[in-house]
């Protein structure tokens, strides 16, 4: 079919769908981009996508992305606090975690949270490591559960907190509450009410 | 700094940055998706992406996407009309005309439009190919120019008929109207008034 593209141009925007919220239009525009790009460029893209496999990695001890082979940048960090871990469900919450740069603990990245209907019942996060690190004589003493607030990344920290019930550890999450410079009116009622409920005395 | 990502992801994100409509954040987020596709994905679309300068160029004869070193596979398509040019700015635009599917002639692709602001004068255009193409005894007889209704798409339409006006076709472009099947309230008010102006008498 002449409306169809040259088969090695179809066979990059099958990959290219593949990407989330990228769909059928969004990759022909892609691939067509591609098309005006330096040959420089566009083998300079190739070859680092093709390069990932070897050369990033997860973590050996927190699961955080990593060079391969490698520890993560935080947990080959001498100067962080070992004592305490926050386990979040992804590297892209660590990454804002460190953006946010007052956290200077470890981290335990759990690879995703429990979903029963999406039939992730617990085999595929790294729970057993956790239990681990967390273990009596490890010198971690608290464990902070920074998951989602929706109704999945509640039921796993619920759960993960039982979990953890059997080491020696504090379990904490972070506050819930009105963000940083936004104006009220814009806040939802969720949390305002959170943040209501949880109100302190000023000093 | 540890909320970097590690370099070999970073360059990823760079490159993919480059995409039109991909900023910082869906760079990022198409990074991560890549991490969680298996290793042989990955070097699928690192190898698909490589390949392209190989794989993919241009029709000699009308500057359509084709196999590297063929003609496209319109221009190879013995059935075609080839008394008829239609002029495209670029690829998608021929590709839109092919779904059609009821125009039967060949293409001539601009690789552009005229655009002073931009720098663009027309040097980077493929007019002189689009003269030889149409000169006295190619026994093409029309050629329809299929070119934006933007502003800079109407110039080179204009401009394009001037320099064609040397040699013997016809000069056309396709006709402006109503969408169809859509409702007329939905339409623009351009549109609506061409389409009126251009009305004709039911048989």
């Amino acid at each position: 079919m002449t409306g169809d593209y040259p088969e090695a141009l179809e066979e990059v925007i099958a990959l290219l769908k593949r990407f989330p919220g990228v769909g059928r239009r969004s990759a022909e525009r892609m691939a067509m981009a591609l098309l005006k790009w330096d040959e420089e460029q566009i083998r300079s893209l190739g070859d680092a996508v093709r390069a990932i496999p070897d050369r990033i990695g997860r973590c050996p001890e927190c699961g955080n992305i990593a060079p391969a082979g490698m520890s993560c940048a935080v947990c080959s960090d001498p100067t962080r606090d070992r004592s305490t871990i926050c386990v979040v469900e992804e590297p892209p919450q660590l990454f804002a975690i460190e953006k946010g740069g007052g956290y200077r603990g470890l981290y335990h990245v759990l690879g995703g949270k429990l979903s029963p209907l999406d039939g992730e019942n617990g085999e595929n996060l790294a729970l057993e490591p956790l239990l681990q690190r967390t273990a009596g004589g490890s010198g971690v003493v608290e464990v902070i559960l920074a998951l989602g607030s929706d109704v999945e990344g509640r039921a796993t920290a619920v759960y993960v907190a039982e979990l953890l019930k059997q080491n020696p550890v504090r379990i904490s999450q972070p506050a819930r509450g009105l963000p940083a410079g936004a104006d009220l009116s814009y806040a939802d009622g969720a949390t305002i009410r959170a943040a209501f409920a949880k109100r302190y005395g000023m000093e």
